[in-house]
């Protein structure tokens, strides 16, 4: 937790706010603040800055908020994912989050299972997790999550408006041109579940104006499969 | 696993090899294939190729094995990595060997809690998770492990040595310069461990000729900083 997020609920007044929950926790037993000390705190979906402690107790800390400054610049990706299998969903949520994503699709994908729909973290933690990858790199905007259950009807009907801005690209390592270099340009990225998308898919997604890309000979794990692609296409 | 990796204990002769263990477990439950059926198979240390399959149990399976290619190419860096907890250790050693990376120093750092050195990951899982990591990226080649429990030995006495060959970087985002484009020469990197190096640290690393870079104000977990920091340092 590098940056404590902050919510319009916790203040009392425009500049008092009182934390009781897992952020006082990780307070606590980590931080260890005194009276006086300074932490980095960011208003969800607002600024960023520093809060006094100006009192802590065994179950609560009161914090005096000054927000100063915008949080780090978001990607210019909109990010069209496969639904990974929940365990792996958990860690690409927090990883799109921390690399500043904005906006995400989860889709269905031939090679996707049924049953990962059915996923409670689908259900109930996608939130959770995003706000641990914000906390993980000091970003405040909550990414916006859009859960697609057809492919067909999304690839036609949605996808050519959403994917309207700068270049699309889907990660398929056959018929693939080499990832381009890094700009600054918006992008519209596609990648597929384990296994990868399946031809017609693929198909779909050029006739979409997805060009194929790949980033080498080694498959990798979604997981590590998407900071490598937003890395590559985008500069520090 | 995009490629089942064989051990020479497999071999009944030059050509023939018997699997039933978790990689007859998976082909059995996942690949589900019929004698006559080609298998993506590689050496352990050594080619890959195709595998016919010849027979089928409810127990084993039997191959006739071709290896005709070399594994991918390795990745021309030595990786110098803060011990992670336990947990990040399984993913990152994964992530580094499906990557390339063949040369892994494990190290001691000031951040580093002294129980993740007593971990049974470290004991006895390091080159399961290797392997699960060339099983993913289609590679054969193991990567090489060393353990460093003490900080500054190493850095002094053995450092200078590894890092001889080629420009050598450390991840640390305060007065670094940018991460460099990519390019095929030798490299050595650094990366700390959470809540990264401490002062010291980054000096001795200084003085020992690494370079401080970073790859942008947000504050990355070392699962996520490892293939930003490969994919930015190296081409496709």
């Amino acid at each position: 937790m590098n940056l404590i997020i902050l919510f319009e609920s916790d203040f009392l007044d425009s500049q008092t706010a009182i934390l009781n929950d897992r952020r006082f926790d990780h307070i606590s037993t980590i931080q260890k603040p005194s009276p006086g000390d300074f932490l980095k705190v960011g208003l969800l979906n607002g600024e960023t800055g520093l809060a006094e402690v100006t009192t802590i107790s065994d179950n609560q800390i009161s914090l005096n908020v000054e927000l100063t400054n915008p949080p780090p610049k978001a990607l210019p990706l909109t990010l069209v994912l496969a639904l990974p299998r929940p365990k792996m969903l958990k860690r690409v949520l927090q990883t799109v989050s921390s690399m500043g994503v904005k906006q995400l699709y989860l889709i269905n994908s031939y090679r996707v299972d049924k049953s990962y729909w059915g996923s409670p973290v689908l259900e109930h933690q996608i939130n959770e997790h995003l706000l641990l990858g914000l906390e993980q790199a000091g970003d405040t905007i909550m990414p916006e999550v859009h859960l697609r259950k057809r492919f067909k009807p999304f690839v036609e009907d949605e996808l050519p408006e959403i994917s309207s801005e700068g270049s699309s690209f889907v990660a398929h390592p056959y018929d693939a041109a080499v990832c381009p270099n890094p700009s600054a340009e918006h992008k519209t990225l596609a990648i597929g579940p384990e296994g990868g998308f399946i031809p017609y898919e693929v198909e779909k997604l050029n006739q979409c104006g997805f060009k194929s890309i790949h980033v080498g000979e080694r498959i990798l794990r979604v997981e590590t499969a998407v900071p490598v692609l937003l890395s590559r296409l985008f500069p520090v």
